[in-house]
């Protein structure tokens, strides 16, 4: 595997309409890569707090200087009142129209960023180095940024890519278990849309994968990889992109109605479960190929109980879906193993007695 | 006059990079229009309160459906907590991802809904329906959205034209003078970039343009020619679009130290008549020319007073332009009647004598 992830270019760049193209560059120091970012004399970096907490040495001559800010990047934190504050420190700083914004942190750190760079001067050029696994193996290319209003989860939010992102795998070892679990569970939504033993190998290396952490950056790449290819003819989201919402559609109801106790690629990799389920009963695919793909998910998948009970809720969350039309849930299922496509389903009893005979079986 | 306004086409195309085209159509018959946006099933209109009590029988079909709200228009809700609420509302009528915006309103109203067209569900198109003659002259095309945060002016705002622009001049007809005076101003400052008979032709003409409002369409579309053409190779104003600063750089200095009691396109003239001055002491324009020009303005021009002690506040404002750089003052000069360029001069002694003189002798 290791061979692999050295013969693989180090570097790609992904053609955007908003921006022309953007680099991806994949880093072995960081202090060499951050310097060469404080050399401009027009660069701020906006830093998560809990960023700058554990990797001291790290950005340490960052912090020698005027030219930073520190944010707390959560969810409560993901609004139109705190991308405010941001302005207001940027501002305080002195930032000017040409100023080049650079964010280090997880993917709220980069929907804050991305925002604010979006509306700042009527836009300015951003710079990214994910930290978590999610933001590293899916959030970081794709130009999406989304921002909550009150209960309205991602109601706003803009499209406009990093100029360039710096991924670092230094930055993994620091995460939780359950952070890593849940970027894998992004990855494996990815490996799932194409023919290929992706998702196979990381079921068998599960283990490791959690331990030894640069060996994801393997991974990384193909994830990355893939959304690549889609996002170049899609950036907007408005046809072939809709694949990726492959397990997203049931994750992000099930998320919901537990509350977000379940990490979100976790949630995925129930929703993707699920998806095949109703797969197999609408006869799209065998049950034998949804038995193949529950073996690669299942080290991925938590304990959860959702019964009877909620499940006029988790339908109440699905029937909110921006991509329904009419009664109909429109979600993203498999037509056979690495083959996806978007198709409405009625929402009804027939479809509730699916899902509730899956939580049965496999909650 | 009348008949060079018929031949004249009544209807023109802008290209964009955000959106592509967009159409900007003359018309007469303002119900036709508002029937057919009304419909689309998917189209909600956001009206500045002021039309709705002015333009009732105009917008009667509109009142009589759910699709629409009514925002309150005016320089402090330019925020993005109005924003907020406007979006709040545009929820509360069961806004969806392609639903489409209609705006009827002036620049205020055409700021709000073009930002909060930026942000929700990362981008909305949105039509413009503009009543102001500023809006119709002027900012309807070009892309730009503006809004305030606290006390910094226009520091927020994004580039997204709407997808079409109707200009209905029974609009104009409830406007107060000095709203007319402004767009003059704004009309005159886009002539005057140009060699053309258009500032003389409105000089001649100014007390009949103020009482026969329809005859201001011919000028409307001459004022949208020009932009169109910067705008169409420039829209983010990263070049030569800076032009259009004309009279702007002076103007806001002297909105500002006036405390915004002169209307802004009378500002604009003002800023205009002394950026020739300024000229002049240069040596770039002849004290004819200035002449030529001064009698053009001299017009639209209101009585106002800065002395000896505001001209100090007054290079205060000059020095927080954003088109600065270190400390020199971009502004654009005439270098003849009909050719205007960006220059950089030092704000010192000597340009504060010649304001000081230029105030003195026609403030």
């Amino acid at each position: 595997m290791l061979m692999e992830a050295i013969q693989m270019s180090d570097s790609f760049k992904v053609k955007s309409k908003v921006v022309g193209s953007y680099n991806v560059d994949f880093i072995d120091n960081i202090h060499d890569s951050i310097e060469k970012r404080l050399k401009k004399s027009n660069h701020i970096f906006i830093i998560d707090e809990k960023i700058k907490n554990l990797y001291q040495e790290e950005i340490k001559n960052i912090l020698k200087t005027e030219v930073y800010i520190i944010i707390t990047a959560r969810e409560e934190n993901k609004t139109l009142e705190y991308s405010k504050e941001i302005i207001k420190k940027l501002v305080s700083k002195g930032i000017r129209k040409n100023d080049v914004l650079v964010a280090i942190g997880g993917g709220i750190t980069q929907d804050l960023v991305a925002f604010v760079s979006s509306i700042l001067f009527r836009g300015l050029d951003w710079i990214f180095y994910p930290t978590t696994l999610l933001a590293q193996c899916d959030s970081c290319i794709g130009s999406k940024s989304s921002i909550n209003l009150d209960n309205y989860k991602n109601l706003l939010g803009t499209f406009l890519p990093p100029k360039k992102i710096f991924i670092y795998h230094g930055f993994l070892k620091t995460l939780k278990d359950e952070e890593i679990r849940s970027g894998i569970g992004e990855m494996l939504h990815y490996f799932l849309t194409e023919k290929s033993d992706l998702a196979e190998r990381i079921n068998k290396n599960y283990e490791d994968l959690l331990i030894d952490r640069s060996s994801l950056n393997f991974f990384i790449k193909k994830s990355l990889g893939i959304k690549k290819k889609i996002i170049e003819v899609d950036e907007f989201d408005e046809n072939i992109r809709h694949i990726f919402n492959y397990g997203h559609t049931f994750g992000h109801a099930i998320e919901s109605i537990t509350e977000y106790q379940i990490p979100h690629g976790q949630a995925v990799s129930i929703g993707i479960d699920l998806a095949n389920y109703i797969s197999v009963k609408k006869a799209f695919i065998t049950e034998e190929e949804f038995q193949i793909l529950h073996n690669y998910l299942i080290k991925n998948i938590p304990t959860f109980t959702i019964d009877k009970k909620n499940i006029k809720i988790f339908f109440k969350a699905l029937s909110k879906d921006k991509k329904n039309k009419n009664n109909l849930l429109g979600c993203i299922l498999p037509k056979e193993i690495g083959r996806v496509e978007k198709v409405f389903i009625k929402m009804d009893d027939e479809l509730k007695n699916i899902i509730l005979d899956y939580f049965v079986k496999y909650g």
